[in-house]
């Protein structure tokens, strides 16, 4: 049975690029997918496979029934983009100005919804009940997972999975952790009032734009001089805004960022340095200074047994030459709340191009299409063990 | 007679603070007056004064003739405005979003058009000529007066006048210098190239943000340890822009600024300087960084002469309390080009709103209206000295 | 046989306490430890305790032989002292001006003095030999343990075990890693060479502080931005000395600091990126900068068996309430050498002073002495374990 | 009469030389001047000079009584020396490690007591009397003039004259300023009272030399910042010292440096952003910074009748190309106070080697030995003017 499974990825390949390709050239923001949920959708329609819309947002899930009792399992694949203008030369780039799939949610949907129209050609053959995720606005926190589990998407589930398509590591590699596999991810705001004025006489504002790029070096020493080395970190500032005109003294600059730590004593530390040296820049230039810190994702914490198994289960493909146990790696992951309610794991599956590397949330981001097989590989021999080795 | 010119001005001052609220209602960003010209242009034409519009550009050339020969002189006013919010909260308030008379050019004008307007029915009085010069585009280098110069704006003048309407000086004050009195103002563009990426990966990317902030604090270090002390300059960033996501670390950061400076010497070692600093930062932070360097207006120096003709005649009216040379400022003025051509001089003419000052270029500037009417009669005692006095 | 030795350890604890007392009172330097071996040789010679002195350099190494045949197990205790002012108020504070025992080696002294005095009373009891390793020189690379190994006293060991103890943690503490405990330890001097002058021209100068002052903060970014996260390292600046006169600007200036990490590749990262950032310092400021950097001792790695055995014979130790394995410390010891020669481990004991912590290296730096009687106690247990149990 | 004076400069030269050179030798630093004290009085002595010894400390004053009756003129020199090793190579560099006199004031002693001694051999020559003031302690405030002044050194002076052999202007040059001419010299101390702690915990410190090196880069921002750019400042840090040992973070920093302002409100609008700039420093990193500001020296204002005097009487020196009014200068001099009592003027006289120039204060500063005859026969003109024209 599982190698009809695992042929029928093989045949369905061409279709995954395509849909791949296409979302890649029709990107929408986080929170404003509406037409990304229409396309998966009407995906579902065609097939006549039960699915549900607008569950916590834009959400999409599908449920497949096998033929008899079993394990309900359950893949999540998010589907958001960015506002980062495409800047590849190739023929399935963004459409739209600034936006781009610049994180492989594209090709995380086109995975996940020919794995769902295999099992639903395939659904007398396993026992239990497969449930398929497709979840908005990953990248923007509060995050679309939370809203869809709210809205009952893992009800009666009992195990749930997901891959990332990482640009990080070559085709052929399926990464996880045992337990901490990805960091937690917050968000912050900044906004330094001072007092604008002529560029020319500069004793008379409050220049925020140089109180702004102090802060930015201060801000340095969180991570390099306030924690223990040993704890593992990462503040970005990444956005600074201030100023309208070359000969005009900014009064106001915007600074946003993020933070990603992996436990919260860390992170409240963090907070807290932040704040005092916040409240030490106001002291020193005599502004008022708002700090929004809004606590995003908690870190992806992998249930072992289920991230042995996901290891396992890649071992099995052909394709795959490197599943193993790694390092933790500082990205965020909203899977997080899945793993909060349910057994599972989440998994990286390499999908670097060679020689042409680009890091996630590059403007030249792009991945190894082959490495869509492997995920939905992955996941086929995830549902042989959870759903068709019992009846077996 | 200038009797009769200062009581003029005095009927007057409704129509010139009526004129100043609607220009001040409907101000445009330099090089883009084309509705001021034409309502400057409209004015001229009711009261049949000679003039010619589009003059290097969307400049006004108004001029009236005396009654015999005598001395020609002229008086500019300007009249673009700033791509600032007004943040006023005043029933005259911009109605334009994000463009703002921020600098006081809208009564500059109002002045100019009611000064031609009184001088015009008084013309058998004087001798000689007098030309209006309307110039746009102020704020922006290169600047409207270099195009209306070479379009012919001082042809056979023999003495030029301006005024600046100052927030910064309290109604009654008359200020200038004898020579250096406005300092050069010139504008500086620099890109940083890095590399971006994901917010959680620094180690992957070239954080522009970051290498840009550091590179405002050291560009600090020009005018505090690498320049003459007794040598006066002022560098401003007055923009700062990176990023476009809080979790993604920018690639690209954009700054512009302006230096002011007396003299060459000083320029060209502020330039070298910040070679030197951007040139470290990249090799630093191996980043290429592009570096844009504008020279702007030069120094505004007065002629000595009619700098104390100006305050002389700004002293017999009679709100005038205090006239007199002064320390020079570090604010430019493309008035520099008249007086490289022309004897002459610029002055400011205090505008302080009392118990609610803010600088020019800042959201809430405003000015004292009461101050055009002194401005105005300084022009009618330039007059009076110029081509009056002559033919007494 | 083992509750005589614990007992005699409880009986000795005076003594412990007065040796360490007296060497407290009479630091030496790295290095210059001329009386403490001294005081150390005598101690074994009024014993009639084999020791050989001048063991590359002033290291001291005592060896007692057993009854019978079995494993030769070797102890290290160093005893040099620290350049720091002692500022603790107790009668027994340092005697000497700026130097004083900071780190507890004082207590690592007396600690193994004692134990080899009570196992020379009981070496009828036990088989095999044990080696008692005085080492001097921990404090500065290059240290005192490569020497010592290279003249021989590692020489037929079998297993070598060494302890630190603690103000970071609790009395009843003993911890140690599996594996990677402590970080390599590495040096490095920088010398901006600038131009000084008067105070009052900065012009006519290289300002040298403002130059490491810059350097310093852009240092900072190297742990921040520049490594990857996940990987642990620290870059201490330890010292910073520039100008001799308030009103001189200073041509000169000198840094020394630390760099901690656990693998070689992060090492490298960090040194090719000190070299960039005082490259572009250099051209920046048109200075020339010397950068020495000397590889220290490398990370502490346990050998898993030993460390494991280690925390056993803790737990058998009655005042020892938490023995485990815990995350590696950044601090870096010499002891790395013993380990790459032979099987052992290192471990912390705790000796905070309650209501009274100040960290390792601090002028108020001090021990709970009671934790002298707790590493005595667990080097007996190790003793019986592989020297006793075997002939038992 | 004036050609007998300059003809026995001339003849005196080779004593200058050897009197400046054997000072050069022996510098002695500010109010540790005794050695130098003594070789002033006992060249008086030899010549039977009335003189007086530890006036206001180790100053000397002698005084020549005239013919007749007449003004009462007094000449100022300095004396002391500066704590910097002397790098030159010539053979009459500083025989004291670490002492120098890096700033010219061996020169003028040497050109005043051959002043004195020519003047001594013509008092029957002129009229009224000469008081020669040598002061000490001009680099250090408090200084040497204030209390050599509360001595009474000044009294019944009618005109007070001193000069400062200046490495910037070239040798025939004599250059002064109508009013202010030199700035005034503040003095501060900063202590940052951090923790200090071992080099790989800096979680547990409070790392003063970061902390430092931060705040030199804001303090910066005061001169380029938070000032008029039309005011005149200058901000130092010439020391900054911080740490022990390259392992171990300091606990505390101290930095010294100097300001320098020519008016009151300049001065004080310093003090106080460094107040808010340190404020803020303490509580962005929870420190306790202890700042110890000590106003010094006054401005140099010069008295505009007597400053045209010394410029006259400079010009009919042959061997002067270019005596004139020049723009002021940062530096400071303690000659204000002298100034502040009675009429005068203070002036540069040029001494740069051509082709070979170190700013004053550098280890390496010299001068060209031929500008003492300059100001030697300058002040000979200056006692023809006000002491000889009158008897004629």
């Amino acid at each position: 049975m599982i190698e009809q499974l695992l042929s029928a990825v093989d045949q369905a390949y061409d279709e995954m690029v395509e849909i791949r390709r296409f979302l890649h050239q029709h990107p929408e923001l986080s929170f404003k997918e509406e037409q990304t949920q229409k396309y998966i959708a009407d995906y579902y329609q065609r097939l006549n496979i039960t699915h549900q819309t607008h569950v916590g947002g834009y959400g999409v899930v599908a449920t497949i029934e096998g033929a008899g009792n079993g394990p309900h399992l359950a893949f999540r694949a998010d589907f958001d983009a960015l506002p980062i203008q495409d800047q590849k030369a190739v023929d399935y780039r963004s459409t739209v100005a600034g936006v781009m799939h610049a994180c492989g949610h594209d090709g995380h949907t086109a995975i996940l919804l020919v794995t769902a129209k295999i099992l639903h050609q395939h659904k007398h053959a396993f026992n239990g009940k497969i449930t398929f995720i497709h979840q908005p606005a990953e990248e923007l926190a509060p995050g679309g997972a939370k809203p869809m589990i709210e809205a009952g998407c893992l009800t009666n589930v009992d195990y749930v999975f997901g891959t990332h398509l990482w640009s990080g590591l070559p085709v052929g590699t399926v990464h996880t952790s045992k337990e901490a596999f990805m960091a937690g991810a917050d968000r912050f705001e900044i906004t330094i009032n001072g007092v604008g004025g002529h560029g020319a006489m500069p004793q008379e504002t409050k220049d925020a734009t140089v109180i702004g790029a102090a802060l930015i070096s201060q801000l340095q020493q969180i991570v390099s001089r306030r924690l223990n080395p040993i704890d593992t970190a990462v503040l970005t500032v990444g956005t600074f805004h201030s100023g309208s005109a070359f000969n005009v003294i900014s009064g106001e600059a915007k600074l946003e960022g993020t933070v990603r730590t992996f436990n919260d004593d860390v992170q409240r530390k963090i907070i807290s340095e932040m704040e005092a040296i916040i409240a030490g820049m106001d002291k020193s230039y005599g502004v008022t200074t708002t700090f929004n810190y809004t606590t995003g994702y908690p870190p992806v914490i992998n249930h072992p047994n289920e991230a042995a198994t996901a290891i396992a289960c890649a071992k099995k493909v052909d394709t795959v030459t490197d599943a193993r146990f790694t390092t933790p790696t500082m990205t965020g992951e909203d899977f997080s709340y899945y793993l909060h309610e349910k057994p599972g794991a989440f998994f990286f599956t390499g999908a670097q191009i060679e020689n042409n590397f680009y890091p996630h949330h590059h403007p030249r981001f792009d991945f190894d299409e082959r490495a869509m097989s492997i995920a939905a590989k992955t996941f086929m021999q995830l549902v042989d063990h959870y759903l068709m080795s019992t009846h077996a």
